[in-house]
């Protein structure tokens, strides 16, 4: 299942099957159950996760113990609580299974030693970073657009697959609606 | 001037005067006034921007032509619309400029070819943008909490000097509450 990773790594640098294997041995391989947490709040961050298959979604329980969505993983996509990751502080929201998921999990020291050894491995990670920054901003930006019709379309454009994949009550939190709300806007006219 | 982005280089990597005079030379360098744009929405993403001096704000214009103010940017820090930038998109942000504004700008094709030449400085822009990570997720964490005095107090912990520069009708907008409530906030017990 590894050559998920390696595929995606192949997307955007050139590596021999010798150097992956020696990469690949700076994860672990874990499996969680729907329901599990990969990450809880209040604890420390050990991992990024790479998903080789399942589907996540990160959340944050505000002070009223009300959930709210940031965003979702699914198979070849990284999560974690970067904030706790990079600096080694405890985790502010929680991220767990929407269904069973296999990961593979890289600590940030051997992401920083990877990148240490390979110029190629830290353009990759830049990379992947600057893509991580794209979703964040258009989250952002689906936060503060008003039009709900208008937050739905763009993120059945932008993640067809999650749209079928995802809890339709999952979905609606996410995007800020009701349940009913989403009905409407999901049944096509 | 070029000094303060040396600073912020010599902070993460280590390179020579000689290496850095090679790196600014990637660089432009541009003034802007107040009121003046960086970025406008619907227009090519030309720079990220390194500010030399002033203060500029990102924000969003919805349909209703309402503005959301997304972050901002003071001395040193950079800010541009990152999806048009890296992705060759049209801009769906405006940046523009608090107070008069010194930068520097640097193209994506330069930043990339300064990443390909210097381990170092692929180095320097992961690290970067993963800060960028954590503080644009740490927008959406101020975003989805309910509570504005809440808000107002991490902005104040993280942004202090922004605090006593902005003036106070937009650090209001940004932070979703009326200048009313800021004023509440604001005044000490």
């Amino acid at each position: 299942m590894s050559e998920i990773l390696k595929e995606q790594f192949l997307k955007i640098i050139r590596i021999s099957d010798e150097e992956f294997d020696y990469i690949l041995g700076h994860f672990s391989y874990k499996k969680f159950r729907k329901h599990q947490f990969l990450v809880q709040d209040g604890q420390d961050v050990m991992f990024d996760y790479f998903l080789l298959s399942g589907c996540v979604k990160s959340y944050y329980s505000d002070e009223n113990g009300k959930i709210h969505i940031l965003l979702f993983a699914v198979k070849d996509w990284w999560i974690t609580d970067y904030e706790g990751y990079y600096n080694q502080k405890k985790a502010i929201v929680n991220i767990d299974c929407i269904e069973d998921t296999e990961v593979l999990c890289l600590s940030n020291d051997n992401r920083e030693k990877l990148c240490r050894e390979f110029h190629q491995i830290e353009h990759f990670f830049r990379k992947k970073t600057n893509r991580r920054n794209v979703a964040l901003q258009n989250r952002i930006l689906s936060l503060l657009s008003s039009n709900a019709k208008e937050r739905y379309e763009k993120f059945i454009r932008e993640y067809p697959s999650l749209t079928q994949k995802l809890p339709k009550h999952i979905l609606a939190s996410y995007l800020g609606v009701t349940r009913e709300t989403l009905s409407r806007l999901y049944s096509p006219k």
